[in-house]
């Protein structure tokens, strides 16, 4: 890897981002929780960091936005490491076809939801943390840190309490596991911790330095510390290419070419395993929930640095 | 109606459920709860009431069983008239098709259940007793009390809890009803008032006499008391033809011929309009959720003595 | 049975029938064949036929019309009676729930389709009177014809063909069953059967005497002719009653009270067992595919005559 | 792209199929029709062509087998070609989820399929090819000839004619799609270039030679004939890896790491894009419909040569 491999892309973002700034935005920020709908909509950060630590930065890339189901992955980084492959009994590895059947899919597949990355996978995970950990909220956002040796990562305890008061469908999905017997804990602490997970704000510049170790087989290139082992690493990537994007991951998958994961609150990740990851953020969701720009940029940028693992 | 109609009911129904008595039981005691899986599964019961009071009854008359499912016909008869017509935008009046996909269904249909006789939909009208009751566990006890003049009608905490307990299904049916804004209350609140309406103990001698409106255009013709008006016992009775026997709604009403509703406790009430209600009880359930040999009796009963509205 | 107890019947139904006729009249005819997209949306028609043949009439009750589904009814008549019980091993009596997932549930439960009077289930129906009739159009046309002596029953083949040429979904549904090995014999055959038995045509006067069998036991009261036993009329009855109106059957069964069957024609018959039977006729369907003004005129004259099973 | 980058290849393809022809055979045969069924089920032929066309085989690598859903590959190929990204408004991009709901979805998306891979995709793929080209089964046996310059490929016809007698659910997809207006042509002529399509046969040498241009941005490297355009080899490689294997493309993503494709016949072709194509057949089949021991190969020498897009 060399840096000349990178010569052009400061320009490049910063053009990219330039003409999605000047674009319709489609789509509506999200609106079922106060703090997500004040958001300002007119937002627009972009943040790449390459394995070799080279950092490229547009717009607003330094504030801090909710990264909501983003944190997913994260959960099931610690997840996968506590628990082993034994997590696999208790969530699937496949993409869950159309949103609209979640709880039709949990009742056929016997409470086992289709992947880690669903809601309904990602309380799994929240469950089987709470299993491991002794003080849950605490030791998940120690990890947090600790990926990117950042001390100011944090909940949004508000928007964590937002969440719960809107979260019916959270709870329905979890009662729902339960009556299978694919949930441990007490529900309503299962919940309580799912929320805060979810509640983590970063910027695109915490962001793309949080996700680096995904482009690097799993150990953060800047502080050569390993945190999932070389082929827990390519299982993430893989699961987040085939689930990452709710309705849309072949969409994505082909416009951007790279595994990634979006959040209700307009940030997506994606990674470019051996080269980089590049966080954007634009509160504005397409119909299916993903960021609009975020994704025109991301497509944008992939497709004239030819960045595609296909 | 005159007496001599009737002559010969009681030397038949002893003889039908002799006969039943032998038989081999076929199914199971429902388990998911200790209280229920500990009955005598060989207890078998029957009790006729006429419009004109006669009564015959044989077997374990007289000891109470858990009604469970049965009391969600008392809820809707209640609810029906303290909300009026307005309840049917809450509830539909049509089949379920098969249990599996109740929460299928409810996705597509915006959770609004399909008719007041599945869990979802009595949940919706507990939420409605909840809201128009100052005391609903208070109101809706005397409300069944007073239909048949029967201080002896109690709730069973203790199954009442153990309901609760195990009833992650029932709650997740809930948070996604609350999930589309079709339930008010608090959703704790909701569940126990419904765990405790299906813990009413009655014998099937009571069960008999607290039907008996529906067979008599909504007038309990032993105290000409009015319960419903005439139309609305014709819907009552009405859905209970369509929906009171969960996946086997059709074999029932062919081979009885007649509107009821059972519970997974093993009893059964149905309902011969302008002639007599009659209630059954036989723990062991065959593979739809209704008593084996309950149903054996009503359908041995309404064929020999040609009783059905068909 | 005693004359006097139908006076007033022809006034009654008169002064119904004017008045329906006057108010507006929602929904649409049916479109997908020219057939029936052409006929008249403001004929209006009655016949009601007691078991003493006592026969009231009103507007356009002499026209001929296409029966389309009702005619699933006497295709089940004369298969249950050919087949005997059997046949309940490859189709059920249970409803269908909503309209929408009839080949989900073809799916889910092997080709067995939920009951005789969905489209799948009318398929099964023909697939087991062609196994048993010599020359399965001629003979199934003489069965309807004898059933009220009425040798003016004929297929309208023009229509037969314009539903084959629109038949993909019925092609569908077949195949389906086929590769659960519930179709016998070719298919081409069936589908040409069952679109010519959809063709039927009967005015109200021909469709109230055609049915008047299952009014009474399963004899036909002028003939003296049994065309079905008495338990099988008891559970065709009792089917019409489930599964006759598509999405509303619950509704029918509480607004109107009796077994019946409707036809995308805009037909209805509804049966009063011990009583008559009576054929309505109003070309435009509600949205669930039942005739709007029949309807009317059912749900307000068996309120008014209190006829109801319930 | 240098040699010495493959240096090993021979050894380890041996190495590995020699150890997978020891292990224990879990599945079956495909048995819906005689002519796959009657293969040899220990059949293992494995052949790896690079992109500067260096060969590495090992095996029964030279024997022809029927490719079976394979083909659905160059079906789409050549019809994104034909028609263009208009195409995209009559099949989707996106997984199908679980393999039970094929005809669910088709319901609710009004009759466009998921993608192009699964039956409901590749008849409308079929349909459009069919719309294209004046002789179909000709004009599509000459595009596969000309891809990789193979004048031996051809259909076998009595696979082909197998399968349409066995076909009932693709003849019910087709005729569901037919309803929904999204196939124009007539269905019985769709679905013989469909069993066609599927009857071609390969060996795994000609396999990976002829899906070389997917690993080499569309171009056939060994004949520089330009096949599709990157973009839209890009496209075919994502779709590839999200909808290739039925309901385990997530494993598969994971386990091997690569786009590729399987077939009932017990044959997958895999790609690593910029590097190579890879085909196994091993006819035994596992519970998700993908060879058993082509699996391992392929999972097994990925592992090994650390080839991943992760």
């Amino acid at each position: 890897m060399k840096a000349e491999k990178f010569i052009g892309y400061q320009k490049l973002l910063s053009s990219i981002t330039v003409e999605c700034q000047k674009i319709d935005d489609i789509g509506n920020v999200a609106s079922y929780i106060p703090e997500l709908h004040h958001i300002d909509p007119n937002k627009l950060g972009v943040h790449l960091t390459t394995i070799d630590n080279q950092n490229f930065s547009f717009g607003d890339s330094t504030e801090k936005f909710s990264i909501q189901s983003i944190s997913k992955v994260l959960a099931l980084a610690l997840a996968i490491e506590l628990e082993g492959d034994n997590l696999w009994n208790r969530v699937g590895v496949e993409p869950s076809g159309t949103a609209f059947n979640s709880l039709v899919q949990l009742e056929y597949e016997n409470g086992i939801p289709r992947n880690p990355l669903i809601n309904a996978g990602a309380l799994v995970i929240c469950d089987i943390l709470i299993s491991h950990l002794k003080k849950p909220k605490y030791d998940f956002l120690e990890f947090t840190r600790n990926i990117s040796e950042n001390p100011n990562l944090n909940y949004n305890s508000k928007i964590a309490e937002s969440e719960k008061l809107a979260g019916f469908r959270n709870a329905s999905l979890i009662n729902l596991m339960r009556s299978y017997g694919n949930i441990n804990n007490d529900i309503n602490i299962v919940l309580d911790f799912y929320f805060n997970l979810c509640s983590i704000e970063m910027s695109c510049q915490e962001l793309a330095h949080e996700f680096l170790f995904l482009a690097s087989d799993g150990i953060n290139p800047v502080t050569n510390q390993r945190i999932v082992s070389s082929r827990r690493s390519k299982r993430i990537n893989a699961i987040m290419l085939m689930c990452g994007f709710y309705d849309e991951a072949g969409e994505f998958s082909f416009k951007v070419g790279l595994p990634g994961k979006s959040g209700v609150g307009g940030g997506i990740i994606a990674i470019y395993p051996g080269n980089y990851s590049i966080a954007v953020w634009s509160p504005k969701l397409n119909k299916k929930g993903n960021s609009y720009k975020g994704m025109k940029v991301l497509e944008s940028f992939t497709t004239k640095t030819r960045s595609s693992i296909f």
